[in-house]
């Protein structure tokens, strides 16, 4: 357990659903894990949407911002017009330390940039990167990096393998996580001259449990913890991962309306597939980590809901109670792999 | 229709079930389907396998092969060590008129570089690629290049949108197929070099119904009918979408089998369940095109059961039919767009 009682700062401008489930999402986190909350937004709006929740003996707190960036707007003129934006006064309260995580839902490049101007890097990272939980079979399987890097050189992998690992490490309590570089197939030498150069890196690290070269359908099937590859490919993964997901969902859907019979059956099993399905919802899963930021951010869908964020918050949560982030600065120190 | 009869030329030794599950598919679609069938195999092996069916009024014929190629076999070497295998003699099948198309399961591989070598190339063609006819909520969506090409220059990004929306017309009776390209992100811009030079050249293409970039996810969500990408990013999203739908697959089996309650509740959705899975069943979608070869050529799943062999043959059927090749030909032979 950490020593100070845990703050974290949520932007309650963030998202399609903010600040309505952004607001309840927060209040219920920190009813349920007895956490501290910045809630960063405008003060009248946020204000009003507390008032509707019942916050006796929380420790929920708004923040002004008088600004908010639309999804829609280009992170890097956005956060230079928005200098109070409700994005950069939230990286601000971690920055300052009056909270020690943040969570925003919407724009994972505005919430990156805010944090990475704010918070800075970890020394020894060459750049921060997004770190996905996916759900698995086995253990849940970290994707890194989800879509901050779209080129990368052989040693940012290296990185990120090291980062993803005491990430697994802390959070999931998986003593040696399995790391997997993200190729076409599982024999070394499977892939394009950048996957074979990353191989030889994370080869010869004896601190990380390498496995080898993994395939997409190996993060689902519980055969690897952490999966390294660029930012592109991994993105691509993930969406695609997401809408075979969402094609299932909608099918099953239309099948169990199709008649009255199907109807009547759906009730019987909505417990059953409600199970299964929550298991493939990124809600469930608390979102994404930037990970090599001096300072612990999660990030969740844009569509997230108060499940969602309050997951998030579980997450942040998690990460401050085993220091994740004075690890990952340990273990990055101790030697990067990287020429600069 | 076709003038002559059809006739299809399938590897009885390919795949994880072979020959008993080829031939078994390959009987069923013979009947099925009223087509000819070349089986190719050891002789012994394939003639034992099919006097255990019914062929009675079918037109299956077996040609011998001395030599299988097994899975494991790096195909260059094996194809030339190999001379006489039962691919490469399926190949020469189609290469002497003998069939219109050829069925394979398993390595894809060396189903390439055979079905290259005998038939040779479609002029105009840079690269022949894998087309994976997807599951989607509305059309299927044609997936090129599936693996073949893991480095590809923009050029061919246009050759695969010109061929898949030819195979789409004509197989899938789409007038005009949606054809985007797979990146991390829908506006114009969002991707890497690779992708914004492909986008130059696919939206000065008049031919093609080109809707800019897509993710992974619309692919399965019924906005695109034809995802051009290279084949290193096209197995990924294949491989991490086929992992999903095996972990669900695996999750629900395991909810519908935890208790009495449940597998009681099994039985009653099984038919629901089965119609679901069957949409995004691989076996059920008849494989993979290789598009670029002057023949046709379907390969399916090295995992492939009866049915899915059955599918291949249908498919190839169906191709057969609309003169597929014949149009893809004069398509590139009107200018392929590729620097010589």
């Amino acid at each position: 357990m950490a020593e100070k009682p845990i703050r974290i700062a949520v932007d309650a401008m963030g998202g399609d659903f903010a600040p309505y489930e952004v607001v309840k999402g927060a209040v219920q986190a920190a009813r349920l894990y007895g956490v501290g909350i910045q809630l960063v937004g405008l003060p009248d709006v946020v204000e009003r949407e507390l008032a509707t929740h019942d916050t006796h003996g929380l420790s929920v707190e708004v923040v002004p911002a008088t600004e908010v960036i639309e999804m829609g707007e280009a992170p890097a003129i956005a956060l230079r017009k928005k200098k109070n934006a409700s994005i950069i006064v939230t990286a601000k309260c971690v920055a300052r330390g009056e909270s020690q995580a943040m969570v925003a839902a919407g724009s994972t490049g505005a919430a990156m940039a805010a944090a990475l101007f704010n918070m800075g890097r970890v020394d020894g990272v060459e750049r921060p990167a997004i770190g996905v939980t996916l759900p698995s079979l086995g253990h849940p399987c970290l994707l890194i990096d989800g879509g901050a890097n779209v080129d990368c050189v052989p040693e940012m992998l290296l990185q990120f393998a090291r980062m993803g690992s005491v990430f697994m490490q802390n959070v999931y309590n998986i003593p040696q996580p399995r790391v997997g570089i993200l190729t076409i197939g599982e024999e070394a030498g499977k892939g394009n001259a950048f996957v074979n150069a990353a191989y030889k890196l994370l080869e010869n690290d004896s601190s990380i449990n390498f496995i080898g070269n993994v395939e997409g359908r190996d993060m689902f099937l519980g055969r690897v913890e952490v999966t390294v590859c660029d930012g592109f490919t991994g993105n691509v993964a993930l969406k695609s991962a997401e809408g075979v997901a969402k094609m299932l969902k909608t099918l099953l859907k239309e099948e169990f309306t199709s008649s009255m019979t199907s109807k009547a059956l759906a009730l019987l099993v909505k417990p059953i597939l409600s199970r299964v399905m929550n298991r493939v919802d990124s809600e469930e899963f608390g979102g994404a980590l930037l990970l090599g930021i001096k300072g612990l951010c999660v990030i969740t869908h844009g569509g997230s809901k108060a499940k969602g964020i309050q997951n998030s918050i579980r997450v942040a949560k998690e990460a401050i109670e085993t220091d994740v982030l004075g690890k990952i600065g340990s273990r990055m120190a101790e030697g990067s792999g990287v020429a600069t």
